[in-house]
């Protein structure tokens, strides 16, 4: 059977507004065979970081050709531009905002979207979700050709926020890249970058708290207990069994952390 | 290709309950080929004006033929009427207490629906959503002709909430419809009855702030700054970039504004 | 025409995260023909006695076949067992820790899911809803047979919170199952047992409330008047017309509830 073209979205506009739904009926308006799928509509309003954390842990996850609208847009009605992205066989519709940096891997094409044909007119200076994400996302996955919808550029904006500094011999300086429903802290420290943490003797500081236990499972440690571990997506981050980290020791997202490798 | 039959659904019903799950089960059981789409569930409980407002932003941006269902219904159980208006080449399933009114263009047709047999037997008395409103809706997609759904009636519900009051030769007294997820306030002050407001001098007054400028992007303010602007529904709204307008002047849904034009 | 297969997805997850997101593409990728039906990611983090009355309420109202994904896992990663259920011409995928016990119907047959092909490789220790649950799933959508999937087992877990107690001749002994958006205090009370209930004097005690009046929908007391109610899932609720019961008497989930008839 033939697979039915999808349409992820990922936003800061919540839920309660028709902003969402809106653009679904874009979509559907243009390429009604199109599943429209939602990762998050609670990005933080204007957290460019955070919709980059979430689009980038989400989007492996679904098939090839794939296209991936991200409005995380503090910037719309300016002259940022709107881009589309190639990225491994999928595609990313989302303002230059660097809200795909985690998302790129280097080979990545990326386009200036210029196609006023191809999306709802006139546009708006505050919807560009509406007026240019949604409708170009619905012609691509109709069949336009992405050559179409605007010419390759390469100064589109990367951000770098999700990378740890070295800061010493055993000292790496990160943060916390997204804390989750449960509490758990996410921190930029990945065990790509870190492959023998597991075997080393280590210290992760966050807020006052210092954890050298690292744990492969919550009920290694009693409930309310503090610990570290390589989470579902690769990442380091500090937990608790059945209780929230962040309200533990007080951090956020954005806030420091350290890795001390010995 | 065939276009599958929409039905949205713009409720007050939030998501941690069984309630909206349980619609769909209800409309996928009589209806597998419709797609479900959520316009909002985060109506606030019983504010009729607020779904009135969210279902008539939204619905215009949908195909012919959807049908939407509006359920904010703090009469559930008693005698007031369900209905199904056709307006504009669109259905509309909701009980009869106004939540239709932002959508009604003077050409509707509203109907009583009176069709036991095509709702959940035995109807409950505080459960409409799941007995009424979504088989109707399911059975209309189904292709059951509104006709067989009860018969028109002239005397529906219309509210009269979102229309301003001219108070003298240059004032006019209207209120906040709506504050969205950045805090944005969206009054009812609407272009298309303004239509010369970007040439005139004006003054938008809501809580103690008088506003005088109109932008028509965020970023010709900095960060903070409070300033009048038309929506990307035509309303006149008060905003700030970046930051929560309805925080920053202490105003909320319902909150009155006054238009005065020099 | 042919029925799309359905998957149900109820979780503790949230909407802000990229989990839920996550566990459609792995779906989606797996068989791109299912409708992905949320009930509901806001169960309260690890209360798996709220996710029982929420799946057990929303899945009698969809088709047979049906899979209802289930993941309120507080023990993920530890030896507890992923189970898959059948039970009334539909299945259950679930951890093995009592979530379904208010589904089970004494006829279902439960299995130990075992087969590591059917899962995303390697299993991660934190999120068994992307690399167990969801998988196994969407390959039982595609046709895998339950057999293939893993033995019958005889040992699982049965939960007993939502059956009330009766503690005198004329006394039962309950508790709130669930608060709703509404505040709507739903009891264990069911009208199943205690059928007479409507023709009886009897008083229901929540907090330091005494209600003796039934009545059959809101519009019967005044708004903010308390009462009880039988409520659309056939419990004894205690509600408030267009207010919160929940709110009015301090009561929440897991609060006592008593009933005395005479």
């Amino acid at each position: 059977m033939r697979r039915p073209p999808i349409i992820t979205l990922t936003t800061d506009f919540g839920t309660s507004d028709h902003y969402v739904g809106t653009m679904k009926g874009v979509i559907l308006g243009i390429a009604p065979q199109v599943r429209v799928i939602d990762i998050s509509h609670e990005i933080r309003p204007f957290q460019i970081a955070e919709g980059a954390y979430v689009i980038s842990q989400a989007c492996r996850y679904f098939s090839p050709k794939t296209i991936h609208v991200v409005v995380v847009d503090p910037g719309v009605g300016s002259a940022r531009r709107p881009i589309l992205a190639e990225i491994a066989g999928q595609y990313f519709v989302a303002p230059d905002n660097g809200v795909l940096s985690m998302v790129f891997d280097g080979a990545e094409k990326v386009r200036h979207i210029t196609a006023p044909r191809y999306c709802l007119q006139p546009v708006s200076h505050t919807f560009h979700g509406r007026d240019i994400f949604s409708p170009i996302a619905a012609h691509l996955a109709a069949g336009v050709p992405a050559s179409r919808l605007g010419k390759r550029i390469a100064d589109y904006a990367r951000l770098d926020f999700f990378r740890p500094t070295r800061t010493g011999k055993r000292f790496w300086t990160g943060l916390v890249l997204h804390s989750d429903r449960f509490g758990n802290l996410i921190t930029n420290f990945h065990i790509g970058e870190f492959p023998d943490l597991p075997a080393r003797t280590f210290e992760l500081n966050s807020g006052l708290q210092k954890l050298a236990r690292l744990i492969s499972n919550f009920s290694e440690v009693q409930p309310g207990e503090l610990a570290a571990i390589i989470g579902s997506s690769g990442y380091l981050e500090v937990v608790a069994n059945q209780a929230s980290a962040a309200r533990l020791i007080g951090c956020e997202v954005g806030s420091p952390a350290e890795l001390v490798l010995y």
